[in-house]
């Protein structure tokens, strides 16, 4: 009997458009080792990273939550993920020195400086047109889900899923009844973390639009962030 | 340009097999009505359910953990959840009266009932194969991440994506840190949810094969839980 898999859509597909489709760090997502790169506001950037280099990203004015994500590059089914995360390192707010996994308890990552005080969100999914739809919003609005697909088109690939991401600086604490809040980051202009890559990956960076939750600082002003392969 | 996806693994291929493969409930999953079904110890069913039924989860010895998914019928690419749940409930600890949204932010299920005393994990992954050699495994353990491949090849589906499960049952607390703990069971023999589809679609559980890890009761041994539609 032949597998139905169903009316597919396409996960890789963005719902809409920016100008990330059109502003990739090179056209395979190579970086330039050292040079600083701009992930602007309300979009999204790919960057290849290969085993032993290390990845610096910098919240330049401290008040921006970045939506982080890292594939294997020879296959983009194997992927940073939170829950497998939450499993391996007993926690839900991942620390220095530990090895954060993918959907295959590999090691991809391992975080390696925090210079901010370390409050970054592992449960929450990347806002997308729905988020912002059921916000009241009624056209077009950027997400970091379509960033992440729009970065990916941009060197020449394709989301296959959407992982939930590291939401880097993202303030959500969780209260002992289990219930979450929606705060502004807590970080400083200039705060960076290091995570060295254990395998061959392409890490995704979109600096959320989020501008109607107060996540992105106290006046909600989606900024840009920057980052650097050493 | 033509858009590379990379050298793909298949998410839907189980990893080895157990008597899952062999025990759909029917051809296509579709239940008789009021009929009670067994999820035997270490293994994984499928059944579609249709927006307006409720399917009845129920914990036959109270000790036992149930990974629980649901797909949209016509599309295996949208699925109940957890990181928008979490999202859209703000909490990591839904509860009765809540809709259960999918990675579109629909809602797919109305958790309408539970006896137990609604302790449910909402933050770890699917146990799998790796899992169990991270923990000393040597050979093939039951897993529910194949227990979902096998239940969906079984009834002629195959999984597009391993979405974060529904952890019916699982005792995870969160502490004011972060950190995670894992513990045994606190619901009682007999205990049930009753959740009702919000949309057709087709719900995935497995009695989680898990005898290492203390969350399956004191004993940490696996046994079988039953479902009906209604």
């Amino acid at each position: 009997m032949p597998l139905d898999t169903g009316t597919m859509t396409d996960p890789g597909e963005p719902t809409g458009t920016n100008a990330t489709l059109q502003s990739p760090i090179s056209q395979d997502g190579r970086p330039i080792i050292g040079q600083r790169y701009e992930v602007a506001a309300r979009q999204g950037r790919a960057v290849r990273v290969n085993a032993g280099q290390t990845i610096r990203v910098i919240n330049t004015h401290g008040t921006q939550v970045c939506d982080f994500w890292a594939f294997a590059e020879n296959d983009l089914h194997e992927f940073l993920s939170m829950e497998h995360l939450h499993s391996q390192l007993e926690t839900v707010m991942p620390r220095v020195g530990q090895s954060l996994c993918t959907n295959r308890r590999r090691p991809i990552l391992h975080f390696t400086t925090d210079t901010s005080p370390g409050v970054h969100d592992t449960v929450i999914a990347a806002c997308d047109i729905h988020r912002y739809h059921s916000l009241g919003v009624k056209d077009y609005h950027d997400n970091c889900t379509d960033n992440l697909r729009m970065a990916l088109i941009a060197i020449g690939l394709r989301a296959l899923e959407i992982p939930a991401p590291l939401n880097l600086w993202m303030n959500i604490p969780i209260n002992a009844e289990g219930g979450i809040d929606w705060c502004p980051t807590v970080s400083k202009p200039g705060d960076y973390v290091d995570m060295t890559a254990e395998m061959d990956c392409i890490a995704v960076m979109s600096a959320c639009p989020q501008d109607i939750v107060p996540i992105n600082g106290p006046d909600s002003t989606p900024v840009e962030l920057h980052f650097e392969i050493h």
